[in-house]
């Protein structure tokens, strides 16, 4: 039985929380998923704590052994032990206060079991006096928030970065294999394979250097800023302590927020780190796309490649397999797309000195976040690695494309060029059959002059040095 | 051990799926929710399953005994007894191949135990040959992803209905009480909380009569029509008897899709759905962003009213209480909108005689009519019918807004009244207590001109009707 | 020189226009389109005018003469004369106010002019105490933008009906001509180009069927609620005369909202006109992105199609031809979905009372409708009419789908049809071939078996009745 | 009479765009706005062509006086000389094929003029032999685009850095005055009104930032690429110098894109750009919300502040005047938010080697620029310096807000703060007043614990630093 300003409410006897945590149970039944399902909020939520129970240790704020039983219980936390523990759904209205009072509560009760106390018996810790001490929800929710996107940063950047190691692998196998590039989807000039696959590489390479440059976006933090970042009921030596306290255990270089006020209502940090998401989700559906393009036929479509089958794909239909771990891509990408326009919404409804919506942004954040992270694993294993390019299919596209007259311009002029390739068009022949007999060029330089590998390689030195 | 077409598998012997669900479950780990957890889908598939079977017996296709275990099982699974056998991701690609194939399997093997034979005696009951015969995924998938959407919108429109309830029932204890009307945010004019809670009522119960209009639309199926439409492999008799089946089990308007191939394509009837729940989004949002307007202050807003005290609203502003229940639905519309656009993508992604992204969008909508229907719960159990209107406050507000002074322009004149009504901007004072000094009026006339109570009417038997 | 509660301004002498048109021009210098810029605004908010000028005077509250006078203004106004009187930005704050005072004001003036006075002699006819008796700009705005959206509707279903027309006699010519079906881009089984464009008929069909559906809905007016749905001053039978006048001028089944309070705030109507655009733009996506990839090649792609040579494709690789009208289809289709997003965004942030932001939702949803209209006729002028099927590579694709093997299933068996389709998929023959040698039916037999074009016959009288 | 490989077209003769042009006005008759009304673009445009002249003349491919004229003609354009000689669509198909050539065949015009001759001798220079020389579309166009972007960019910028002045300005004479933040919108702790709008100026600065870091994402481009990247018949010499002659005409940091092929479907500097624009979006939209927010009244709301007076508010109720500057900033971020699914849906729509849908991209975005410096120009002029702030009022909040009792939880505790707090709410008094009667403390004590702008100043040296 605990009591609040509301009333008196009863507790479960066998858990850690309190009756913050319960009555917000009771409030925001509606996602079915509770903050204990995103790890990585749970897990930097700790951290904060532990980081202001070390700084209000150092500003004789918090006694050495409630400070040292708060730590241990948040290290406790951190570790994972505890995640049944936050129960509160991920959508819950008050803009974080009730993820702040169980996270207050399970430390404070565990910190009291690790004292050898009761758990309940707050006034030798109290949820809010003493593991709350300086901070509000205000400041610390939004910081836990974002320590926790750039903790998620970590496996996405893994797996972004297996991925495109993937593609690269991929590449170098065909270096020297030609086939079309085609612009809107028409027949243009040569390509290789190893070009082709090397430029995926590239997109989610770009996409690693964007998750770098939003860090330290997400590691400026506003502790200390209190209520509505005047600082109010803080020490004000207690913002630089707290902001130390926590580089030093993550390692990340957080900074203070220079506006405090300002800092309260801006989103600019999700808002970024959503458009980075968003536009790794747009390179993953473009090589979606792409690979679904390649992979179509078997006769009736390009049959570039094929992606590995990877179960029956009808049941009325023999032998026909579906591209379908780039179809679940795709769809996990219409998910990011939906995901943005959300998060622009929760960004874009603050209201004077607050934004109470930081619990759906970071929320729809780490589940995009994931997906992806999952999604590009099964792209890459259950795809990717296992392609099969029909180089001689390529082969025989480079050679057939009429546009490859382009390469003629130079020695017979664009006219000319042009004639022989409404010729190859007309008659089906490649323009290397129909320009050895309208043209008076040697045999040789035509096959040379024509070759798709030598035509694929343009910016050969810049392509080189990329693909080293 | 079983086996398709890619080779062979082993399947956990305790389980009633087979060889195509256990390659889809290490195909798809993305967003680790799985086709079970959408109740009405499963629902819904075994119901389509259950009619096909009935019309493959009509038709001679299927031995009355193999029948007659098939709808066994099919309304063993629709009771919910197997929710767990449905392990497959609701991001699953292929087009819902994974979701049919899995439902064919459980069936097949639930039917199978039901004859006396071990599961996976597929010689006796074939998933494919047997339960799917005459049907592909691209038939029966979007069919029962449509029904499943007719399923949920029962509880959908029930909690829509109940908080309309509750709107029309704090309105009908206010029908004589008045406030000042706010347009633009500034003071217009007088009406009553009445006026006011009955217009959330009546904007509810138009996406009533919205989620009535899209059911003939979801209920259109193009069962029959096979792989791409034409009907390849089935009996032409089929089509027909399959939806008589399926009207008769279901007592839904269910109608053959007119032209087969487009059908097949056709992703209308999603866009609507889509777009009728989040036209009750945008009611809901309309709701929470009132209510927390009128419940601002308590002394530094509006103080309309109160919405309940829920939980406490900071660990340190004493005595504050935030309106958690409206910015918790608030975040779910956010949701909304993000899911309308992830549906957006998927319907205008489709590509020749298929679109693949059914799953995507199932799920997406699915997931958000659950999220409104537990929101507008939680939205009416603990806020709305909590709410406690300050009647005093907002009778204030009507005698006090210079506005009230349009009234007067029958009697002395616009440019006259529009002098009264700065007078009392500049004055601080009422526009009745200007007015009785300005003007020759009677004290008695001018009461009855400027009752605010009179002046909310001027509309009323338009709006007593509507009270009934 | 004229002056409002703000002051005096000068208004030009060759205007129409009065102060309240002058000082919005000065404020909203924003997007650089004006109201005039948008027909069907005008007409449509002159036609409400004179249709309240003639209830007015039925209602004694208005002089024959006046409401004369203001009618012929209406009437001159509707026909286009004054389109450059109406200079206000579209993105107008105000909620219209700029836009129904801009109408007051030319019409007053022209009203003035008609019965032999000067511009400006207001003390004659009023732009508020006339033509603006009994409205307020909350009731006559938003119904002038319903009603401009239906005018709109107009020309885009024109422009849906030829488009339908024209796929229809491209898929007249082509019913017996048989191609492959692909879905998931994967070769399924045959299909007619036929069955092929008739579907993206039936697809442009069903969006005329919404557009009469949404119609009601734009009908629903709030004349005579005024400011907040009250109806303060406004005479309670001005509702009624008004929606009649309205109805008989127009032939349009116009109603009155029963709730007047909720109808002011209730954005329904845009929400569902926006759906119903934004569906008609997934199919036009749809027609454009299938037209393309049919369109791919010459040489390396599909080839099934070739559209119309626009323009030369390429300033460096001769004979290339791009499909540039589907593309330009495609880009007017992402402009819709992002004007359903900001539609989105206006109606769903009203306040109490009033939605402020009619001007933005008309604005996007009538450019919407125009840019569609526009986009419509070029698809069918400069592409649609001028495509040419590839008859002969159809044919070929209909033979060469392994898939095909699926019409041999009743005859041999599933097994023994997969081996087939194995077989021929290894050694690139065709079904047929393989079947020849690998099975025991009569040659008679097998071709009837797996003539494609019976087998895209399937539902083959659903079909014919819908192709006629 | 022009020709190209399609056939024979009349150009009007007093045009400087040839036949190319001239069907592409034919085409794309859609939006009714041409690239000629971008006149960033157009200037961008010409500027690359400028470089690429140079280029080509430094390696020999073109002769210097031709490369002479071509520059003159280029500079002219950059000028805004032939605005009305860039006709086609913005939304044109082709990915930007006509307005290159629509470039080339101006550029070539005019030089023919300069150097002379009459219009239409190509044999002299040649659109695409000499304007276009080792260009390509696929590499020229989004090049311009992107410099157009960098272009829009300062204007934007300015309007930015005046804006946020402004309300710096507006701080600065408010740094004194204190009111009450409200979070959630419930009254919570004093700020002043300087707290509060160096906090828009904060926000908008951090707009600045952003914008500079996506420079150089747009300064990376891809000149010498060709058609796909692999720079097929262009100079290998030509990307670098092309490179260096445009660093140097424009002063920026241009780079040379590492990995030429997936420069070509790369669309990351239009996410980020978009993405930018977004925030600002957002900052802006907060702004006109809580302007609007406290504008609110002037009886019935918070009251405080006023925004100046730019209109009559309403028709039929005197006096009232409406916030319709900030409303109108409203719906141009509501454009904005749409914009950026636009760009959304267009960057992520490329295939295989190209995305052709630049076009509309960069129309959205510049469109979106333009709104925003317009809409951020009539903010400041039309509103913020107008501001008047109710001091008065403000102080009264201050004081009033019961959450004032947290500044006693350091002498007297949390509870008994709590239960003064509950009396203050319950009396109607301020805190300060029960405080009087409930503690010990000396008068002159409490006033100056319970002093709200000791309170607002509690992170004080921050703030002071930022104040500077």
């Amino acid at each position: 039985m605990e009591h609040d300003c509301i009333g008196q409410l009863e507790v479960p006897a066998n858990v850690y929380w309190g009756i913050h945590t319960q009555r917000a149970i009771a409030n925001f039944p509606v996602s079915g998923i509770s903050d204990g399902q995103h790890p990585e909020l749970i897990r930097a939520y700790a951290t904060v704590k532990r980081a202001c129970a070390s700084a209000n240790e150092e500003l004789g704020l918090l006694e050495p052994v409630k400070a040292e039983a708060i730590r241990q219980a948040c290290l406790e936390i951190e570790s994972g032990k505890f995640a049944d523990q936050f129960p509160v759904d991920v959508m819950q209205g008050g803009a974080g206060t009730s993820a702040n009072m169980n996270m207050n509560e399970v430390i404070a009760n565990r910190a009291l079991e690790i004292l050898g106390h009761a758990r309940g018996e707050y006034t030798v810790i109290h949820p809010n006096d003493d593991v709350n001490e300086s901070q509000s929800t205000n400041d610390t929710y939004p910081a836990a928030c974002k320590l926790a996107l750039i903790d998620a940063l970590g496996p996405l950047a893994e797996a972004t970065k297996k991925l495109a190691r993937a593609f690269h692998d991929l590449a170098d196998k065909h270096i020297n294999d030609v086939t079309i590039g085609r612009t809107q989807l028409q027949d243009a000039v040569p390509i290789t394979y190893g070009q082709e696959f090397h430029a995926f590489a590239t997109l989610l390479k770009s996409d690693l250097v964007a998750f770098d440059r939003v860090v330290p976006q997400l590691a400026q933090l506003n502790l200390g800023a209190t209520a509505i970042g005047t600082g109010i009921c803080a020490d004000l030596r207690f913002r630089k302590s707290a902001i130390d306290h926590l580089a030093r255990i993550t390692g990340l270089p957080i900074t203070a927020a220079p506006d405090p006020v300002a800092a309260m209502t801006d989103m600019g940090a999700y808002v970024a780190t959503s458009a980075a998401i968003k536009n790794l989700a747009v390179h993953l559906k473009k090589a979606a796309d792409d690979l679904r393009l390649l992979n179509s036929g078997p006769r009736c479509g390009f049959n570039d490649l094929n992606v590995p089958a990877r179960q029956a794909g009808s049941s009325i239909m023999p032998a026909k397999v579906n591209p379908v771990i780039p179809e679940c891509v795709n769809q996990c990408c219409f998910m990011i797309f939906g995901m943005d326009v959300t998060v622009n919404w929760a960004v874009a409804e603050g209201q004077l000195q607050l934004n109470a919506f930081d619990p759906v942004m970071v929320h729809e954040l780490l589940t995009g976040m994931s997906l992806l992270t999952r999604a590009m694993t099964t792209f890459r294993v259950n795809c990717v690695e296992g392609i099969e390019i029909n180089t001689e299919q390529g082969r025989v596209y480079a050679q057939s494309s009429p546009s490859i007259s382009a390469a003629l311009n130079h020695y017979i002029g664009y006219e000319k060029a042009a004639d022989i390739a409404a010729e190859a068009v007309r008659t089906g022949r490649t323009v290397r059959e129909v320009a050895g007999e309208r043209t008076d060029l040697p045999a040789e330089q035509l096959d040379e002059i024509l070759d798709p590998i030598r035509l694929s390689r343009g910016l050969g030195q810049t392509c080189r040095e990329h693909l080293v």
